[in-house]
């Protein structure tokens, strides 16, 4: 029999410790180079210093008091309700319970919260990069962009987008039958 | 007979005056909101504050000591040879002297002698925009992408890009013949 799982909660408010939080939780993916480790961390450290002011906003799922995945998302500057999901992981131990899912839900949610209409996702085109792509997809998201070689020779950028105006009509239609 | 113009001269390090340059050179196109506007000032205060480490280099046009116009461009993080151009606008008493032609290709000789290999401009989709994507178009840049009510309802995003490694293997064809 499968071990109770301690239930998960999630918390908005970044702290100090999210710094190396983050940094774990990345690094444990495997998918990750240094250099954009980095960068996951320094959005954590924009979050403390200056709050809402970092354009940076996050979801921690914890369980327990271990934080085991998150997500940041923001919006998108000069933009009226567009927002980027900037990252959203794993820890690789906690991996295969949904919790990806969970935190994207909970992203979409506070995004539409806050007067969004569209998210985007950037990700890889390459091969090893399908599973997050199908991940997306699975969760409604569509291929609006590919830029060629945009990361590098042979390394596409995909952009992901999902409208958050349909979804909501839809469940309202959902909601009416 | 058309008066005799000053040489245009380009400088390369960002002063304080810039900062109100820089304002109303964009506040002249009547092009940008105030909140955009708000952003290409913000662009040269981080220059000033953290040189190259703000991500963010200028090309300045200045003509008898006024600055005429200046672009702005810098490495996307996480590429191999990325940038992005964030910013090119010509005061309007000094359009239509080729200005915004030369400050794109003095940008885009700077960005290949830092080894950048493609650059990406963002424009809107809107008619407004029209002599805009003209421009570029004009100066090599193809559409890559369009991402539909990105800026807003009805406000498109159009990505531009253009391979400064085909630009030089063409040129240096051009110059064996």
């Amino acid at each position: 029999m499968r071990p109770e799982l301690d239930p998960i909660v999630f918390r908005y408010e970044a702290r100090d410790g999210d710094l190396d939080a983050v940094r774990s939780i990345v690094a444990s993916t495997g998918f990750f180079r240094p250099d954009e480790i980095a960068v996951a961390v320094e959005l954590v450290g924009e979050r403390l210093a200056k709050g809402d002011a970092s354009g940076y906003h996050f979801v921690f799922a914890e369980s327990a008091g271990a934080v085991l995945g998150y997500a940041c998302y923001g919006p998108i500057a000069c933009t009226v309700g567009s927002y980027d999901l900037y990252w959203i992981a794993v820890d690789a131990a906690a991996q295969g319970r949904g919790l990806g899912r969970r935190l994207l839900a909970e992203s979409e949610r506070l995004i539409r919260g806050r007067g969004g209409r569209r998210i985007y996702i950037e990700t890889s085109g390459r091969p090893q990069y399908a599973p997050t792509r199908a991940f997306y997809d699975c969760c409604g998201y569509k291929t609006a962009a590919i830029l060629e070689d945009f990361y590098d020779a042979d390394d596409d950028k995909v952009i992901l987008a999902k409208s958050l105006i349909d979804s909501v009509s839809h469940s309202v239609r959902a909601g009416r039958e």
